[in-house]
């Protein structure tokens, strides 16, 4: 498409989107409006073409606003372990220290029903009213790969917004939680004193993943049990493999009744900072992480384009109940499919 | 394929293949001859047409006896943990016990240089010469997605010739225990004492992966440490989260030079068994394994099929090498190459 030419196609799809330009929303994203970030992030989530190519120019451009200064962190602790509590105070606390604070949400859980895990707004009350502070909720209905592309481009998209911390929640169920390890910088886990019954949702393997791990409501007569279960931790992470980044995982304390100590946990998260950005891991490892979400993507797409024929569909499912079975081998069960559906009449 | 075609063509592969049909194949495997145990898992790592059509259906034929007999063990370590020398003693011991024993090895690097773990036969000097055992090196040159497939579907032609232990022997790299713990139905892990550097080359996220950690090398001066190494992770492994199995994981020791309490090993690995039976995940974890090696499959044919034309090739580098830099979004990228290569002319 030609300068000329791309210019009255602009123009044209300009007066069908109620005159919103991507360059305009740009503009507004850049200047801090919450509404055009809202807007833009909406038009990412929507499933009209129309939508889609003007999200994907919106985001090609802050793709070219570097904002390197920025943070993103991931949080995740099975339900009641009082991550939303958590977010609040430590939002409020990072405003306190000049920084705008974006906080986006991923539940699997919406995929399947309509709630969504920061949909009660209540429970970040104070948070949710600030300026400095923006808060987006899963889209419901969604797949879980949906959820997690439009998590990944909300990021940049925050970025470019000029936000310093991004906050990525997520409940400690399914396969959110590796998701979100690899779509942040830092991986923060709650949880609570008595291990052991309580961390049954989280799956397994997180626990190695965490750079931080915070044991939560440290406070009355939990706080002891809660100092010795975080020490506890300490030693325990020390056990674990080394990390690529050489980073040793750190454990703290939090309450939401006692005077959490949010200092504490920023300092870790900045001495992380410095750690990975001197030995050239935080920016290697933001790099390696495009290229396992291209991947994700492009077999995702595979998978689905190759799925929607019905028959295919129905004859994929018989496979599946055979494999489950045991009659036939799983190998021999893909090859049966995709010699019948892929190479014979091409997706 | 009626009938009578089908057997004047069988009867002619026949002739081409030596004489060998897959109905003797299968009755010799089960009569106990390695030699046709050996010709099978050659015609599954076979690139040849006819082979696989033959391997296939000695596979089929084997998925139907069902030996629920046999237990499947993943063995796991740094290079340098003794894993070898582990497998002999282990392997010897279990015969002693009146058990038949099969070994295969999963080996990422033999995928790029032609060496092989287990092809260095010394290693396992008398285990490799007892009747009972069957030793098999991971085919060199393969994919690791290739030499997980010929593995799963050797662990069937080696329990329906009557084995009843499975070891998954692998180096402790790359993706390749994450792919055997998806395999077996028991996650060994062997460790040293002196936790730490020594851990660098496990995966994140492995250790919690683990069933049984055992700590090797516990002779002479390395005993104490041992023991006490043995006793800290026992501590911390109760920190983990609550596996879906409900089996909480256990520690032991071991050495090749002081006698080996493997008859302790055993009772682990056997009380493990019964727990899960009992429990009902010994058969749902493996029916969950096959589900996941279907979708293993597909996804990797899929892409590999799209990866054929060397245009495609070439702009997926391309794309991949934009994406690492962060002047594409992941998914902008996926969806340009699909729109390229797959909706345009299929693949």
């Amino acid at each position: 498409m030609n300068s000329d030419h791309k210019k009255s196609w602009l123009k044209k799809r300009r007066s069908r989107r109620n005159d919103v330009s991507a360059a305009q929303l740009l503009t507004e994203i850049q200047a801090g409006s919450r509404d055009a970030l809202s807007r833009s992030i909406t038009l990412l989530e929507s499933t009209k073409v129309a939508d889609q190519v003007l999200a994907q120019e919106v985001l090609k451009d802050c793709l070219e606003i570097k904002n390197d200064q920025t943070i993103r962190i991931g949080i995740t602790g099975v339900p009641g372990v009082g991550k939303s509590s958590f977010i609040e105070i430590f939002g409020l606390w990072l405003i306190e220290q000049g920084k705008q604070v974006a906080i986006l949400a991923i539940d699997p859980s919406s995929a399947s029903n309509s709630g969504s895990i920061l949909g009660d707004k209540t429970r970040m009350n104070e948070l949710s009213m600030r300026e400095e502070a923006f808060i987006r909720p899963s889209p419901a209905g969604t797949s879980l790969g949906g959820v997690a592309r439009k998590t990944r481009e909300s990021i940049i998209l925050c970025e470019a917004a000029g936000f310093d911390v991004v906050l990525v929640e997520t409940v400690g169920v399914g396969q959110s939680e590796g998701m979100v390890h690899s779509m942040v910088d830092f991986f923060l886990l709650l949880m609570l004193s008595g291990a052991g019954d309580e961390l049954q949702g989280i799956k397994r393997g997180i626990m190695e993943l965490a750079d931080l791990l915070v044991v939560n409501k440290a406070d009355g007569d939990n706080l002891t049990k809660a100092k010795v279960a975080a020490r506890t931790y300490k030693n325990a992470l020390h056990l674990f493999p080394g990390k690529e980044n050489r980073w040793v995982a750190e454990t703290a304390i939090s309450s939401s009744v006692e005077k959490p100590k949010m200092d504490e946990i920023w300092a870790v998260i900045e001495r992380f900072e410095n750690h990975t950005k001197e030995n050239g891991h935080f920016l290697r490892h933001r790099n390696q992480q495009n290229l396992h979400w291209f991947k994700e993507e492009l077999t995702h797409q595979l998978l689905q384009l190759a799925g929607q024929n019905v028959d295919a569909k129905k004859h994929r499912k018989e496979l599946e109940n055979q494999v489950e079975k045991g009659t036939v081998s799983p190998f021999e069960a893909a090859d049966c499919w995709i010699k019948k559906w892929i190479l014979k009449n091409g997706i």
